[in-house]
C-alpha cells in the first residue's frame, strides 16, 4: 500500500517569529516529516504558501490521497480558486486533515458551511480525552494525554460532527471538541485541534500517532468513480 | 406570536414558460401566500430575483425569522454577496427552507459544503413517506401522500442529515431523502424536495401544511445574542 | 397549555444519609417542586421507589407528558416490568429526562442499548459549557455556569448523541458530555449530568432553568397516534 | 489477516417449509458459506438455534470478530442470557450484522432500544439504491441493484442511524432504509434488510459482496482493552 499524503503548511510565521522558529526551525513539517518517513506506506509531499498556487496544483491534488493543512495568520492569502480545488477533491474522495488554526482555513470553512468561531486564550495545560477509544484514529492512544497548548474553547462553530473522537480540557476552565470527523461527499475529514506554532506539540509521539492513524482512516477506502451524468433516463430501470 | 417569513422566489420562468405560467399564474407565491394568509401568526413578505439585491436587503433579512427559497434556472444570477448575507443570517439564527431545485441554490450549497448532486428525470408519480412521524414538521401529515412531480433521485450530495423526516418514492424506481433537517450555527434548515414549477404541488394541502409546520420548527427558539469577542481572558474563570 | 410532568425520585438515601438529608430534607423533589410550582404550564407529580410499582402505574404514565428520573444506589430494585413500561411510553412519545446517576438506571440503559459506563470521582468544581447556545434547552443559560459536583468523566458509554448541548469541565482534569439529546421512537430524551445528592445543585437557578427548558423541549410536539397494524396490503397504494 | 466470523442462523423454517427448503436446502448458510469460503481472510463458523445456547457459547463469542444473525419466526426462543451475551460482546468490540427479519431479534432490539417496527408485505421487486457510494460497505456495488424480496417499509422503528448506506424501493410504493450503521460501545453494527427465506437473495453476487464488505468494515479496528476500573482517583491527573 502506498498512501500519498500532501502536507500544506502556510510556513510564514515560523520563518520570522522567534518563538515559532525556535520550536520548529524547519517548520512543523520538520518533525512530521521525520515521523512519517519511518512508515513505508506513506509518501509525503510538503508544500507551502510561497509556492505558486500554494503548491496545490491540480496535478498534485489529483495524486493526493490525504491532504493535511496547517495555516494561521494568512488564511486570506490562499486564492479562492485553490480553496475550491481542495473542496472539490474532498467531495471526490480525498481525505482532509485540517490542523489547529485551520479551523478557519478557507477549505475547511467551505466544507463545513459554518464560521468555525471559538474562544481562544494563551497557552495552558491541555488534557486530551479519548471519547471513542475503539475508533481507528485512537489506536494506541491512552485514555488521556497531556501537553501545553494554546487554548481553544467551546462553543465551537462547527456542524454537529459525525463522530467526536477527542475532547480537550484546559486548565483555566475551558473544554473543546478537539478531534471530530465528517464525511463530505466521498471524502473524509478529521479536524484536530492541537498544534500552536510556538508549542512543540508535533514532537509529541501520541500526537504524531493520532495524525498517522488519521491518515489511514481518511484515505479513500477504494477508488470510487462518480457517475458522469445526472439525467436518469426512464429506460434505465425496467418498469414492473 | 408573529413569525416574519420571507419567501424568495426566483420568479422568472413562471412568467415566460407557458407550462409554468399555467400552473402558477402569479408564481408559486400565489398559492403559498393564499394559504399562509389564513394563519395570523405568520407575516409573509415575497421577494423576487428582479428586485435590487433579489429583494434580500440587510434590513429585510434582519427582520426575517424564516427564509423560504425557490430558485431553478437562474441560481448563478444571485449575487455572491446576497448568498453570503443569507448564510450569515442563518448562522445567526434565521430559519431557512430551501425548496425543490434550491438544492443547488448558492446559499444552500454554501451552508452544506457539498455539491447537492442528484439524479433527476421527468415527471412521475411520487409517494412521500413520513419517516419520523412524531416530528413537528410531520404534524397532521399521514404516513404517505401521493402527487405528480419531477423525479429527484439518490445518491444526493448532502451531508448526513441531522434528521430525515420524509423519503420519496418515484414510480420508475428511484428514491430520495426528500425532507431533511440541519442545524448550522444558530439556524435551523429544512430542505424539502417537492415542487417543480410545472406541477401544482404547492396547491396540495399536505405540502402546504408541511411548509407551515417547517416555518414553526425553523423559527428561532428565542432571541439569542452571540458573544461579541472571542478572546477569553484567563481572569474570566476563577481558578480553583 | 398544561404539561403533565412526573418526577420519579428513588428517595431512599436522602432519608438515612446525613450528608444527603441535610442538603435535601424533602428529597431532590423539594427544590424542584418549589421551582416548577411557579410555572402555571406545568403540573408536577412526584413518585418514589417505596410506592407500589415505584408509583409508575400504567395510569400515571399514560397521563405523563414528560418523566424525570433520579436514582442512585438502588437501580436494581426497579422492577423490570416498570422499566419496560417506561421504555414503551417513551417510544410512544413521552419525554424522558434522566438526571445524574440515572445514566445507569434501567429505563435509560434499555433505551440506549449501551452500558453508560464512565469515570467518576469525589466532588470537584464543575464548569458547564453551553455548546449549542441557541438550542431551546439552553434558553437563558450563559455560556458557562459553575458549581460543585461529583465528577463524571469520559469516556461515557452512550450512543453518539443526536445533539450535545452541554459539556462539563472538572477541576482535576476530566471532561464529560453533560447534556445530550436523543430521539427514540416518538419520544425525546435529555440526559443531564449534574446533581449528586449531597450537593445543592438543584437549588441552582440555572440548573432549574435547564430542567424547565428540557421539559418544554421533551414534551410531545403533538398527539401522535401510531398506526394499528403492520401488514401493508398491496391495495393500499394504487399502482401506476 | 484472519477474521473470525460466526453466522447464527435460526434454521428452523428452512427445514420444514417447502418454499424455504427449496431455495435454501442447507439453509441460508449454504450460499453464504460457499461464497465466503473463497476468501482466505475469513474463517466462518455456523451455529443454529437447535444447538445448546443457540451455539453462542462464551467461548465462541470471545473468539468471534463479527457475528452475523438471521432469525425469523422464533426470536422469542433465544434465551435472554444469550442475547445479553451477544450485546455485551458488541459493546466490547465485536461487529454485528443482523440480516433481514433480525430487525426484531433480541440482541438487535437490545442494542437499539427501539421496537424495530415496520410495514411489511408479500414479495415485490426491490431496487436497492446506494446512498453513500464511497463507503467501504458499498465497494464494488453499482448505484442500484434489483431483485425480488419481501417488502419492508417505513416508518422503521430504529434510532437515527450513524450512516445510511442503502435505501430500498419496492414496486408497490414503499421505501426502506435497508442498510444502516451504528456504533454501540466499541462495536460496529450493520443492519441489512434483504433476505426473506423464500427468496434466493443470498445467491445474488452483489448481496454477497455487501455482506463480505460489511464483515471487513465491522471487524474490530484493533484489539481494544477497556479499562478495568471506573473510579478515577484524583492523583491520576497532576493538578496544575
Amino acid at each position: 500500500m502506498s498512501i500519498k499524503v500532501t502536507f500544506y503548511n502556510e510556513y510564514l510565521e515560523e520563518r520570522d517569529w522567534e518563538a515559532a522558529k525556535k520550536v520548529y526551525p524547519e517548520g512543523q513539517q520538520g518533525p512530521i516529516r521525520e515521523y512519517l518517513a519511518k512508515n513505508p506506506d506513506i509518501e509525503l509531499t510538503v508544500v507551502t504558501m510561497e509556492m505558486p498556487d500554494c503548491g496545490l496544483t491540480d496535478e498534485l491534488l489529483n495524486n493526493t490521497d490525504v491532504l493535511m493543512w496547517w495555516g494561521h495568520g494568512h488564511h486570506g492569502k490562499v486564492p479562492d480558486e485553490v480553496s475550491l480545488r481542495v473542496k472539490k477533491r474532498v467531495l471526490q474522495g480525498m481525505g482532509f486533515i485540517p490542523l489547529h488554526s485551520s479551523h478557519v482555513s478557507k477549505p475547511f470553512l467551505a466544507l463545513m458551511g459554518t464560521d468555525g468561531r471559538l474562544h481562544w486564550c494563551e497557552d495552558q495545560k491541555e488534557i486530551l480525552w479519548t471519547v471513542t477509544p475503539s475508533h481507528p484514529i485512537a489506536k494506541g492512544i491512552p485514555e488521556y494525554i497531556e501537553f501545553e497548548d494554546e487554548m481553544y474553547g467551546e462553543p465551537f462553530g462547527i456542524p454537529n460532527p459525525d463522530e467526536v473522537i477527542f475532547i480537550g480540557w484546559f486548565n483555566r476552565g475551558n473544554v473543546f471538541r478537539s478531534g471530530v470527523t465528517y464525511r463530505r461527499g466521498n471524502g473524509k475529514i478529521f479536524y484536530f485541534q492541537p498544534g500552536h506554532n510556538t508549542n512543540p506539540v508535533y514532537y509529541n509521539p501520541y500526537i504524531l500517532k493520532i495524525i498517522e492513524n488519521a491518515i489511514y482512516w481518511a484515505k479513500p477506502d477504494f477508488k470510487y468513480e462518480p457517475r458522469s451524468d445526472d439525467f436518469f433516463p426512464p429506460d434505465k430501470i425496467i418498469k414492473d
